[in-house]
């Protein structure tokens, strides 16, 4: 079964306007076991929402409109749903009276342009709104459902909740989805591809999507079911085939990211963390201090952005800045053993690199960045040339440095 | 003129993810005249997604798709497009070759999946892609145009503006909006509304929205006109007023984030910088060093986290530490005199607070904070509490020292 939903309102195209009511609906839907296929958002216009109404209807089993169901002359979603079924409208007396009732109600005598609210398309039913004007409708079309709503928050949601997810569930007859993340942190979108695709598109339940951000990969399988136990061993019988192709890789599928995972790993064993970042430029603390308690693990960092800082704070000897260059593998150990040894802690993480977007050359491109590990054990460094600007290369730095302090911590075969 | 925006990506039809780039478009596309009727969000399907660019198609001159156009087997943008024009795709070899050739800069061999993302649709025009792989594609057909973009904001944005938008503006012609926006920091979003409501709302043309952030409110000031002039006349009107009734705290008119302006400012004036950040973790440094050119105003930054990283980095006496507590207006002082000094800078900043979610006490709750700034002239530390959670916390702290700096810079007076 998949759904459609369709926003409608012209104020909804306009910037710095989101369309709330269609995220609650996906997120609801989706809870039922019915995937939203498309979201639609249209204008105030009959043309535009009769023909947004006729493509959902050839695509979806299920299509839920929201707004445009008001007096004004702007609101169409009847009349262009009605169109777009080849139906009729007919003006239902039970429902002009009780809208006249309501405005008795409040005092008010009911301005004729209200009237046009009691019009039900024909074979459909009226939703009742005790919180607002206009009701919502329910029109059946063989397979298919038609569902108005209107747009206000406030009245759109408790009738949803109350008249049409109880129908909804009764015609997807059971059926709940359930979605797997599995994340991995320095791969790219295509070497996940590469790796995977041979296996998972060979399973249609579940779906899987890759979705690439900058230093990390997350694996999204959904899978349906006739229960949550069901639909969860479906995606269990992909899941253990990409851990076997991908070992050690995933460092999360539980939605954390990955410096909480870190963060978790060195609380774990007792271990304590200094940093050393120039390129990075305090990126690495920040995203580690964002997870709460981080005062367990991390004893302090250093943003050394000048070579003069280096030297002073690090003690990375001026002499080895001079003749291997601030941005050397040589400059990153340095860096990581004297953050160690300042701090005293366990462990040292020294980043040097070129962010861009000046400072490169062709043997030292921008994103060339080198990032050290410091423990008891001694040293590793690592080179990396990271694509993208400046923004996703520190991003793509701190990345690569969890990653790196993750499979040290659990003994996994370096990079 | 009528441009209809469609979104691709499974992913955005699953519950809190908002489709950002879908509402640039519709702000970029109505600057420039050009109104949206309606924005779509479509499933990785190929069925869907043809219907999706059908139905588009039909209804609108202008049609521009985001995402989809990466190596995976999900990536259907192209293949669909195609589809919905009745046309062929042709493998272009110029593409491929510049592909494979960004993948060997990178030290990486392509995969073969990579080399669909060199298909254009039959007489289509590639448009080039310098921070990524995928190329976009601008399809013209009759009157109408179908415009393939990248899904990620930093590929798909600079496209966009350098190679759509300047076509888009020659083709539509006519009335144009123009927006001005108004940034303020430290401020919130009902004290801005209290003071500038009588003013704004006599004004229909412009239209003003203000949008708060943590540690930030803007306004967005929006016109049309027969032309740019006219347009930017009509803002300028309700502006000047503004600026009146907000003297000194507007920071920037023309784009610009804080951390860029206190950064200009510092440059010009020949200042160093020194940071020492705790609550904050690294943030202000990473804020800061997000600035291209961030090396010529910031010399340093310590992240001391721990009291021992405080005594032993910024040399704040144990006993102020035991006396006063972390979080305190003496500790904030001493930090950013001590970062000052052991930097050897023109001016230091100190930050301690609460950030939560715990550690908060009756007398120093969570979200208290303290900010020092430490120069030639002495020191000033401001008492804060900031609403919200760690990550609003943070960023507050953050955007007040920025504003402090900002404000000493400027020789206006403190808050």
């Amino acid at each position: 079964m998949r759904a459609e939903v369709i926003a409608v309102g012209s104020e909804l195209l306009t910037p710095l306007r989101s369309d709330t009511n269609a995220l609650y609906l996906t997120e609801k839907l989706l809870e039922a076991g019915v995937a939203v296929g498309a979201r639609v958002t249209v204008a105030d216009d009959a043309g535009l929402l009769e023909s947004a109404f006729r493509g959902a209807l050839l695509r979806a089993d299920l299509v839920i409109a929201t707004g445009g169901l008001g007096p004004t002359q702007d609101d169409l979603t009847r009349e262009a749903a009605a169109a777009a079924l080849r139906r009729g409208l007919r003006r239902d007396q039970g429902i002009l009276e009780a809208l006249r009732a309501r405005f008795a109600r409040f005092g008010r005598a009911m301005a004729p342009v209200n009237d046009k609210q009691a019009d039900v398309i024909d074979g459909g039913v009226a939703l009742p709104n005790p919180r607002g004007t206009a009701p919502g409708q329910w029109v059946e079309d063989g397979a298919r459902v038609l569902i108005l709503l209107p747009g206000p928050p406030s009245e759109m949601k408790p009738m949803f909740e109350e008249h049409v997810l109880p129908r909804v569930r009764e015609r997807a007859g059971g059926t709940v989805l359930r979605t797997l993340v599995m994340k991995m942190a320095s791969l790219s979108e295509s070497d996940v591809e590469q790796r995977l695709a041979p296996l998972y598109t060979t399973f249609t339940n579940p779906r899987t999507t890759i979705l690439g951000t900058p230093g990390q990969v997350e694996l999204h399988l959904t899978a349906e079911g006739p229960s949550p136990e069901a639909a969860l061993e479906r995606i269990e019988a992909l899941a253990s085939g990409i851990r076997d192709l991908l070992p050690g890789r995933i460092y999360s599928e539980d939605g954390r990211e990955l410096p909480d995972v870190v963060g978790e790993l060195l609380r774990q064993r007792g271990l304590s963390l200094a940093l050393a970042e120039s390129c990075t430029g305090g990126l690495l603390a920040a995203r580690l201090t964002d997870v709460p308690g981080a005062s367990a693990f991390l004893d302090r960092a250093y943003v050394t952005y000048s070579n003069r800082a280096k030297t002073e704070v690090l003690g990375v000897p001026a002499s080895l800045v001079a003749s291997s260059g601030a941005v050397s593998e040589d400059v990153a150990r340095a860096m990581a053993e004297g953050a160690r040894r300042a701090a005293g802690t366990a462990i040292g993480v020294g980043i040097t690199g070129i962010a861009g977007p000046d400072g490169g050359s062709p043997e030292k491109p921008v994103g060339l960045t080198f990032i050290a590990i410091d423990g008891a054990a001694g040293s590793r460094v690592r080179r990396c040339l990271f694509p993208g600007g400046r923004e996703r290369a520190r991003l793509q730095a701190t990345q690569a440095a969890l990653e790196m302090l993750r499979r040290g911590l659990l003994g996994v075969e370096p990079l």
